[in-house]
């Protein structure tokens, strides 16, 4: 039963996790977006994806979700005493995995062989795939002027509104094989509960992307990110809301609507169910808010269920 | 009274220290080596020139001569994690460095210009100067075959012989202006207790350098690096004999004949005087062992004392 996991950051990086725990060892890929990377002091860095690889290898920092844990800031700290400005906080064990990265990049390495290199030495045996070896980039229209993603999510801690969004590169960006592969070659989908407009829509906008779940059969269900009309973390609700969406899970399905026979949404928000079923969606209402490694593991099998048993009907 | 002081890694920073000690701020330059920068991962490493500016920033680590005093190394711990060799003992302070220059220099601005940043922000308020702005690269002869010089010096912990030395790209590189300037407007040329072959030798091998210092009729000193027919550090004495000199303070003498005016060697040397003295140059017999920053300003005081003796004779 193979599995394949679409995903943002840290909500989706605790949903892997859970997956990882409840299949086989190979079982999964989780595909994941490289929408918000980008270069600093020239190192390349993949903040979702390197969120997911230390999720995975059980070195994320619990307290952030991002990061790795008992991590130290020894270079950043001499960085500003160099005049550097250090808003993006690159912690000294982190900074590694950009420096081993940047410098595999220019020999000639994919982003994708990277990460395979990286997540295979911390031990996860489930595949970490980039969505693509081509640069897309996240810009977002504000009111302050267009901002690349990492200056709206971390430098000025999404206080802008968004007012719309620009995914650059993405006509000439590509899947990668991996990835194509790794979602018609499984037996499930999920879209783990990330921002739909720029965790889980970059990978749904790469060219190709959506035919190809589009002519799978196999069962596709999205976990929603928003939980009582609210984004369990990040910006997904202000987000949804100045995009014109609602911001609900019955708003999330609606963009997910022909794409997923499922939502999984949270206990709070059974009222939607009726709503969500309306767009032609089944739903697994349950506790979706995943606070430790046994609420991940049992979300994670509870979603599987629930695939699974769309499928027996 | 401004001074140039010509200087390799750590004996050469140790002078250069006590000198900074000795002069009004800003009467000093130091010319420092880059014939073993190397790049490491993709960041391009400067060892003497680091040492020299962490030694002047008064936060180099006293127990090694080189790297940051309490310096940790979680990102080259993690680079060995994933797999990397780590020969080479990257501090998270000191990789603060290498990742500024190397971003910097990408981004088109000089070694030279770096350096002055770096050390400023550093407190450094003397000049540091690399030899030249154009790569130079020490590869040396062993019966191993040919080894760039951090191979030689860190990786293999300087046990071959070598038999012969290249230093590439030395007949295309140019001194910088700064360095041309600094020689030209001293009034008192220091050579430090340098390896005279593989630190002091880049330097008066750059185009252009060894006519610069004979048109200079100001006072030219040597503090030998040999001290009793051996280095105080390094692979000096063993480099000597290799490549056919006599390890000793005349041998250190001989190598700069016709270049400098005088030698300070170590009392325990002082029957060498004579023969020093014989090769045409003025000698003083001092404690030429710097253990402690007193020694190195009294040795600094005395050097600069001993070359303006030379003139006013």
């Amino acid at each position: 039963m193979k599995i394949c996991a679409l995903a943002g950051g840290v909500g989706g990086a605790k949903l892997a996790s859970g997956l990882q725990d409840v299949v086989p060892p190979g079982d999964l890929s989780v595909v994941v977006n490289t929408a918000d990377d980008f270069d600093l002091w020239g190192l390349h860095i993949c903040p979702d994806l390197d969120t997911v690889m230390y999720t995975l290898a059980g070195i994320s920092n619990p307290e952030t979700g991002w990061g790795i844990v008992n991590e130290s800031f020894a270079t950043l700290n001499m960085l500003e005493r160099y005049g550097e400005e250090t808003w993006f906080k690159l912690g000294d064990r982190d900074l590694a995995t950009h420096v081993f990265r940047t410098h595999r990049m220019r020999s000639g390495e994919t982003l994708t062989e990277v990460t395979a290199g990286l997540s295979g030495a911390l031990g996860v045996d489930n595949a970490l795939l980039p969505m693509s070896d081509e640069p897309v980039s996240t810009v977002l229209e504000t009111a302050e002027g267009r901002l690349e993603f990492q200056e709206y999510f971390v430098r000025r801690g999404q206080r802008d509104e968004v007012l719309g969004i620009e995914l650059r590169g993405i006509e000439e960006a590509r899947p990668t094989e991996g990835v194509l592969a790794a979602i018609s070659g499984a037996d499930a989908i999920v879209l783990c509960p990330s921002n739909p407009v720029v965790s889980i829509g970059p990978i749904l906008a790469l060219p190709g992307v959506m035919e190809i779940l589009a002519s799978s059969s196999v069962p596709k269900v999205a976990v929603s990110p928003i939980v009582g009309g609210r984004a369990l973390k990040g910006p997904a609700d202000r987000m949804l809301a100045s995009l014109g969406h609602e911001v609900s899970a019955t708003g999330v399905a609606r963009m997910y609507a022909g794409l997923v026979d499922g939502m999984v949404i949270d206990r709070i928000d059974e009222n939607e169910r009726a709503g969500i079923e309306g767009i032609g969606m089944r739903v697994l209402v349950t506790e979706s808010v995943m606070r430790d490694a046994e609420d991940r593991a049992r979300l994670a099998s509870e979603t599987l269920e629930f695939g699974a048993g769309m499928v027996a009907r």
